[in-house]
């Protein structure tokens, strides 16, 4: 797996990434993709969001606010991404706790492909019809059966399934990896998730052809920059926490830092 | 006074809040309630926070932005606040300045029941129907008189009144406090009062039958993580501050801290 | 050119700048103006925004998110301050991306004056009808021929107009500076853009009748800033870089730093 290669093809091609996403972690969301090298537009007029997706190399969708004048948006993205080919990465945030969410993504479905649904386990098993436990937007789910419920979803949409938790899943529905990179400290400050998403955003971009590679890397370029993150003075504390890992996905380089890598291939 | 089992239960509970509120600092609230040990969610889609108020334990109502949608939500999140019986706090930014505030907030008030009201000195006079000096979002006030109106609005509207200033004031009517932790600090970064109002929904949403107790814990508790903030270098500098501030709610024990909180029973 | 002095009148005045900005960086556009000494306040209503741009120094408009209601605010707080005759700061952002930006532009420019529009050199050239090359929301022209651009849109539209690049520009139309002040680092966080355009609002606010010496401070204090917080250990890296920026913002003082003021009057 070279893991390099995509990443300097993130670099080289800084790939403009359109994305329509909540007000909480947007900035967050723009900084990250700055750091990694690709160059993010936040895009989310109802009267503009069509086409300016068609200029892009790939459209992040995540639902954490959904406004009305969001929705709208996110509909036409979707449908200009399909027009012109290019990935989208849907983030379903809240669609445990929030049924319409459920109902709202697959009116996405409708209007076009998602490429790549990226979300927490319990997310992802809610997708795909299994019970699970949530609490607002995080879940309470311990991951059993977690692969097979990944895989289903995968085969189900025809796409590229990333479920996170202790454990990271990706999977094509045939092809299958886990990623045990990452803190705790994600869970500590808002918009890991997010900033994860934005991220798989900007490698699927660069990279469409290779999707599964890709967004393995991108897993495993969050969860690294993560941990270098942590364990810097001050590293253990959320608000410093925040910065180092803005900081730190600017640094990766799998040069050195491949050996950190700790992931398997199913 | 208890500090300490307030600040444990909210980490116990990691109670859900429902926050609406405004884009200039919707992160730092989220960030800050995470640090706290609380679960955060930003749910403000008119379509959806009348529902999911009825999953949270408070709500955090904060009208600096107040886009219409934001109105419809709010006014929803009020609503299914009263139907379930969790606090609502209410942050009335701007109401001294946009007289408009003072309707919306009327009407917030017909929707159901304010618990907990949080402004800076100039509002909180406004909103008791004194006259106040304010310039923009800020208080001129020099506090003459602080508490008596405090007490007076704390009556009218059957409701814990939080006033910030140089000293904070604290009461229900009919008992009063005062906190005089704080940094200056706090003026020199956007969202120290909207920050302060996300606590103080995590500190209610855990022990929503102590509101007294558990808003002066949330005072203490962001006065002096902003006293050590402040102190540590570059803690006098607003963009290190603001980082470190949400480090330091993190690290806040009164096992330790205790001889630190500055108060003063009525 | 006395730059202290404008620096001061900022410190000083406080001045009250309106804003109304795209969601991506709003909390830094505030944090900003309250590191400078300025008093923001981010009143984005369609129901508030004409009432409360009359109480304000200068208001800022940032067409980067560009939603409907946003739309409406802006006009009327374009409207106020042509009514109480203060400065008007836009900030075209996209606008050689999204061709409706020009059209919206446009009808801002009928419901009252810019003072000062402030760019990168891909949207001042848009703006000034020559061909240009973007991508998304940045500029990938090289600058040929943009002093004479700018100079032509000043005079086209009576205003300041700033253009960023690696030198930036300033003109009247009959004078112009250029300032080569600034950091490469600007270019790897979002914001910067945002950032500098806020401060030429607070600047300006404070200083209405000087609008050129003034923005040419603003301009300057901008890139003084970022070369501190670049040399800062970790200033090189984009998390902290940002937090660093709006430290140094607070820490400018032309006593001493008027020996790093890198300009040009021609």
């Amino acid at each position: 797996m070279n893991f390099q290669e995509h990443l300097q093809q993130v670099k080289k091609q800084a790939p403009l990434v359109e994305a329509i996403t909540n007000y909480v972690t947007i900035n967050d969301c723009a900084n990250i993709l700055l750091s990694l090298g690709a160059s993010p537009a936040m895009c989310e007029s109802a009267d503009e969001a069509y086409e300016f997706t068609k200029l892009a190399q790939a459209t992040y969708i995540n639902i954490g606010s959904l406004t009305k004048e969001q929705e709208l948006a996110m509909l036409q993205s979707v449908k200009a991404a399909a027009e012109v080919d290019i990935p989208v990465i849907l983030d379903p945030v809240g669609c445990g706790a929030i049924p319409r969410r459920i109902d709202f993504i697959n009116k996405l479905r409708s209007f076009g492909k998602i490429s790549v649904v990226k979300g927490n386990i319990g997310e992802i098993k809610t997708l795909a019809g299994a019970t699970t436990k949530v609490k607002g937007v995080d879940s309470l789910d311990d991951g059993e059966g977690a692969i097979e419920v990944c895989e289903q979803l995968a085969k189900k949409w025809n796409c590229l399934v990333v479920a996170t938790g202790k454990i990271d899943i990706l999977t094509t529905g045939a092809k299958t990896a886990t990623v045990a990179n990452g803190s705790e400290m994600f869970t500590k400050i808002t918009g890991a998730g997010c900033m994860l998403g934005a991220l798989l955003a900007g490698f699927s971009g660069a990279n469409p052809n290779h999707l599964f590679e890709a967004n393995l890397t991108g897993l495993i370029t969050m969860g690294i920059a993560g941990e270098k993150a942590t364990q810097l003075e001050r590293g253990n504390l959320p608000g410093s926490f925040r910065s180092y890992l803005i900081d730190e996905i600017n640094q990766i380089d799998f040069e050195i830092d491949v050996s950190l890598a700790n992931y398997k291939i199913h």
